[in-house]
């Protein structure tokens, strides 16, 4: 039986592969996995169960050979129709022992006393195990030290493979698809909330699996924010529409948006509208392996500076892949180095006036020679929907 | 301007002066929140942004006055929208200092030295910031002191308000017409992969904001687990079909499933759907407030065992609201006492065979007098499906 999930056994050979050597480069005895996406990234395990804050699911990737699963019986059948083999369960939820004493065994036996266990505790990381069941298991691990493996795991899980690419590639396609039907969804009266819901089903329609986020907003002129839910307001014309998503096929994301006018734009819609896709243009120009974070905030900032009268706060885009937003960020502090693999969003943002801002995202891929569009381009010139109220 | 969500600002006020309450009882000067969950209960702030987890939230609730809101800066025009005032925010990602002196001032000042903060980091919690922030943050707390609160939160979230009863009865009843419109995308050749993505559809279609779960099988005389992904085999005559969904209305779930037999049902499934029926009957009649979660388990696993000749794994059902499961938990350890206002799920299964097993699942709220369906109620006999391959 083929391995669940969209890959084939050597895709899991060679992250784990790779993550040990780095492992062993840092002197670390055994990686601590809790996370979905970590999880997944190591063992394949991809389900939406994960939406249950109920049980604690835990993965030890030690220096060498195989992951060890040890999770939740009610997950040992998909699990095991991936490539670990050694899955250790317990029935969760138990109160006298949520899977504490079972980690705390496997995290003894696999790392020596006195070895160092890499767990990720850093930037953009969460631990998702009760933190009073963590505390349990280190003070169990006797003079076994653990420290943070967030960059260890963001340099790895940012390049991403051939496989991964295409996954992504096929998901920002679903969403390309679907923002073309857009025009189909906009009826006199019909409300952000209708228009949120039923973009969503455009996206099913055209292959998403599910749709893990939605954001966007409309309003005259700009909308305010991009992340409040749809509200019931019907849409006007003269509104500047938006709408930002997260279509997920195979466990990998999207994360672009399109713009629309509701009717004839504005010239300031336009200009902006102009400006915001010179800005990914530049950014695509510049970003290539050697370039960094930094240089694609740099080569956007500007820009942005020019036309707002002033520097745009906020971050310009960030890593993409198992999750809607991963390392790197483009901002001035980030150094990260491109490499090929690597994928991005392109995320620049202008305000407007009092309240009303416009927004504009791309996926973009670094190869070996330059940059390659993920998204199908937006137009430069914002469209314009004939529309009456 | 009306509060942003679905809530007056009244039930804001209610929630916190009864946690405040609870508070006080405990000697805790504040609580600080980080999950979505928390954080929305104290301050109404919904939005899919959480998906992204670059960036942590934070909201410290004193034991007296309005909650702090800490959070990035793109969060603050929809935080501003809501009951809190003071809200102060960030331009995050900060990789100098991600919220951290933000958060650490904030708790300086509003817990006395020698004080007590209240964290959730007990049963089904996860303190949503890398934990290497949160070492950071203790580290300068002086002799406050930081203590689980994951207890006070459950019992009072779990007494579900009027609003939010109405808001999963809601989303209980579009779970329930979706389901009713599930023979129409059921075709021969279907897959289970094109069926998800179908219910998917028909969720939206008929109200929900967002499907933030959805599992279910599909497999001859009963599916294998409940929480694989879909694959791409089709559908064939004699498949029992089940489909279970945690579909939102303004950020409140349904917990459910239903199954179907495609074509003439076994005499084992007729049977099997009666005992998985009869199973939640009887938890029905025993939930009524004084009850415990224990007594609802000790209601439904004889009836399973005596079918399947042995005990049956599992907890037969959970609570439900904000998260797609809540505490507590139908198992023998859970001593929770039912009250009016808590809203459980009743969700046994069946083992049918090696690889064979069939899921039930319905919504309950309990009233002063006993509980009462929040799902429209699934038929005793097992829907069979005209199929022909």
């Amino acid at each position: 039986m083929p391995l669940a999930g969209p890959f084939p056994l050597m895709e899991y050979q060679d992250r784990c592969r790779r993550v040990q050597t780095a492992m062993v480069e840092s002197g670390l005895a055994a990686l601590l996995l809790t996370s979905e996406p970590d999880v997944r990234y190591v063992s394949g395990f991809l389900t939406r169960f994960w939406e249950s804050p109920t049980r604690p699911w835990f993965v030890i990737l030690p220096a060498s050979g195989k992951p060890v699963a040890i999770i939740p019986a009610i997950g040992a059948p998909l699990m095991a129709r991936g490539w670990i083999e050694d899955i250790r369960t317990w029935d969760a939820p138990d109160y006298r022992d949520d899977g504490v004493s079972l980690l705390t065994e496997a995290l003894r036996a696999l790392v020596p006393p006195g070895g160092r266990i890499g767990v990720p505790i850093g930037r953009e990381s969460v631990m998702r195990m009760p933190l009073a069941d963590w505390d349990r298991v280190r003070a169990n691990l006797g003079d076994r030290g653990c420290e943070d493996a967030s960059d260890l795991l963001r340099r790895l899980q940012g390049r991403k493979s051939a496989a991964e690419i295409a996954l992504i590639r096929e998901a920002c396609a679903i969403g390309g698809r679907a923002f073309d039907r857009v025009p189909d969804i906009l009826r006199p009266g019909v409300t952000l909330s209708e228009v949120f819901r039923r973009f969503q089903i455009l996206l099913l329609e055209e292959g998403a699996d599910w749709v893990s986020y939605l954001a966007g907003g409309a309003g005259p002129g700009g909308y305010g924010d991009v992340i409040s839910p749809a509200d019931a307001r019907p849409l006007r014309q003269g509104d500047l529409l938006m709408l930002d998503t997260g279509a997920v096929r195979q466990g990998y994301f999207c994360d672009f948006d399109r713009n629309w006018s509701l009717g004839p734009a504005s010239a300031e819609l336009r200009e902006a509208h102009r400006v915001l896709h010179d800005v990914t243009e530049a950014a695509f120009d510049v970003a290539r392996p050697g370039a960094t974070a930094r240089d694609l905030h740099a080569a956007m900032a500007p820009i942005l500076t020019a036309r707002a009268g002033a520097p745009v706060p906020g971050r310009l885009g960030h890593g993409l892949g198992m999750r809607l937003t991963e390392p790197p960020s483009l901002i001035p502090d980030d150094d990260t180095e491109l490499v090929p693999g690597m994928v991005l969003t392109l995320e620049p943002s202008l305000p407007l006036g009092p309240g009303r801002m416009m927004v504009h995202e791309e996926n973009i891929v670094i190869g070996a020679g330059g940059a390659e569009w993920l998204t199908p381009r937006a137009p430069r010139d914002l469209p314009e929907l004939g529309w009456r109220d």
